[in-house]
């Protein structure tokens, strides 16, 4: 009933962390070929027809301009084109997006789509923040990304009885799951008290709110659906994606106890996949601060407006195996693996590609399967004004 | 006979030049404006179901990261989901070929293409190519675009016996044409004597074989083809595109002579449209340097290897009024029109837009049609190792 035009036939990430002595060539090209190999019935990348690349960072920093060419020298696909997207936080789900279009127009029969980033070694002074922020009107007085979700924290808390401790069980919860990633930046079990007790940041977060600045890299390889069982008998399909935008800035927008942009993005998915939140098995949601993670459950339809915090507070969004009824960020999100931007949206089809194939990489946090549905969100970019979702399935009917 | 899924059903633009006193947004909106008001039959921006933003400059500056959101803020178009494109100077092609795919995968019935550059209002030391410097092998040893391409130059004076003075004759040919166009930034005569006598740049390119530092912007809607006579009884179709790759350094090229990205993009595009150089009635084509026009008019199957510096001399890219065969840049190509990244490939597919339609606003410049195809060229970004080519069609059959 969904979509199902195009299938995810291999995926390939590196693991994430402070990856000082590697390139940004280096990073790209380990992605590349864990993808290339996980292909189950072994894949000439001579098939790749077109490529789509995720980066950001590069730019922001005023030090290159990594366009697509820089993932096809660096591999050798230089006959083939491939698309730079740079789209802040959910750039690797809109380069994810981009590769199905490009599949499903009927163009190419076979695409990768990789995102990559190198987050850590550059200096302090020179961080993508600190460089967008001359000159831009909220940034530039001092904000910093936790500031830019900050209020929407506080207004939570204030309409819905939300609390510190509720969004301090997301950071535990995620860190928790990291430990079981061999893929995460960070592998250390943390408890609700030592999220309270971090340092402050921008009220009410703490430092354990926050995810990390990691380096990373992940690919996905991309065929049509009609295709796909020429690499794999457990293809993974895309039932549907959406992509919202929302307007820059907070006075512009509507509520500050949601983004808009989410509730778009999901609204497309859910309509184009034929399904609803009650049909998801598992997903990996974009947790960079743990109240981002609680309204996502909200605007992506897990539960009723308000009750975000009831919903960590209950255990729904716990693995299977500690009674989660809809497991949320398996691997550790954004908060424990880290979010390396343009590499997380990858990361994530990679991680639920996984569950839906019950590989045996992912047998310690298995999601339990019902339906065999699986959703990936990001949210971000200036403004929070851009928002991905991604529903996959195990099955093509 | 060729592709023919998609259709273009408007376009615009806004007059290129130092547009010190109109903002990025302002840019943005004013092209936008422009596409929206020139559908025949009147059009709806609520139809818009998805877009593509190319833009570069922001983020190679570090002062802004201008994600999707910033179109669909700036023109309020927040329900739909918007990608935003960097590919160097191929920027705007690309932009619209993925917006293609969009509409060619079934997903999204009509769609906008889009692309903006604010190039004129920084400052020089934190100009595009001082900023890139930093660090790049090849830049930061003085490097600056110019030097890029002159190797090419010398080689094919070298190998092919091209002289400055054909070089010079690209000049003359596109500020001519720029005198025709009210959008150019430039509108002055030269002659061949000006342009050897203009001050050296990096030899053998002297200032008037470089194109200028320009801002603007430009903009297509394209919809599904079987929906394009809801908006214009005149539909252009998109025959075919192609996009190639190249290894970054000189070094690592297998000639000097050629762009091999141009010739990979070229091979796909006409493979796509079935057609052959000889069906091209009138082109728009990537001359950052003068130089570029004559390797183009070789890479593209215009003329024969290395004898691209006769093309121009025997006046065969001239005007069709001046007895040209193919007409190539009537708008004034990058030269003369300018060359605001992003917005350039718009720019081109909006000016064989007009000529296909042969609509009044060239009519000072019409390329004669003898087949009804035309063909849009950029090659660029980092090692000059990306190429895109479209063709477009007046006929679906």
């Amino acid at each position: 009933m969904g979509w199902n035009r195009v299938a995810v036939v291999g995926v390939g990430m590196i693991k994430f962390g402070e990856l000082f002595e590697k390139s940004y060539e280096a990073l790209l090209q380990e992605a590349y070929l864990a993808a290339i190999r996980s292909v189950d019935k072994g894949f000439d990348p001579g098939e790749i027809q077109a490529g789509w690349l995720g980066t950001c960072l590069g730019s922001a920093m005023g030090l290159e301009i990594p366009g697509g060419a820089s993932l096809a020298a660096t591999v050798g696909l230089v006959e083939i084109p491939v698309t730079r997207v740079e789209n802040g936080c959910p750039t690797g789900s809109d380069t994810f997006r981009n590769a199905c279009l490009g599949v499903a127009s009927g163009v190419y029969d076979v695409a990768i789509a990789i995102g990559v980033e190198k987050m850590r070694d550059k200096p302090t002074e020179e961080s993508l923040l600190s460089i967008a922020a001359q000159g831009h009107p909220i940034l530039s007085r001092g904000g910093i990304a936790p500031s830019l979700f900050a209020p929407q924290a506080t207004r939570h808390m204030h309409e819905f009885g939300t609390t510190k401790e509720q969004m301090a069980l997301v950071a535990v919860k995620n860190h928790h799951n990291g430990c079981l990633d061999p893929y995460a930046h960070f592998q250390t079990e943390i408890t609700v008290e030592q999220v309270l007790s971090s340092p402050p940041v921008s009220y009410p977060l703490q430092l354990l709110d926050c995810c990390p600045q990691t380096d990373g890299a992940a690919a996905a390889i991309l065929c049509r659906a009609d295709l796909a069982r020429r690499y794999t008998d457990r293809p993974v399909y895309v039932a549907g994606f959406g992509m919202g935008s929302d307007y820059l800035y907070l006075t512009e927008k509507e509520r500050a106890t949601e983004f808009a942009a989410t509730r778009r993005a999901a609204k497309q998915a859910y309509a184009m996949a034929g399904v609803s939140p009650r049909d998801i098995d598992v997903a990996e949601v974009h947790d960079c601060f743990t109240i981002t993670e609680i309204l996502n459950y909200e605007d992506l339809g897990f539960c009723e407006k308000g009750e975000g915090g009831r919903f960590i507070q209950e255990g729904k969004s716990q693995l299977s195996q500690l009674g989660g009824s809809l497991p949320v960020n398996p691997s550790g999100g954004l908060l424990a693996k880290g979010h390396p931007l343009a590499a997380t949206g990858l990361a994530q089809i990679a991680e639920l590609y996984w569950h839906l194939r019950e590989e045996s990489s992912v047998s310690n946090r298995q999601a339990h399967l019902r339906r065999g549905y699986a959703l990936q969100h990001n949210v971000g970019g200036f403004g929070i004004a851009t928002s991905v979702v991604t529903i996959l399935t195990n099955h093509a009917d």
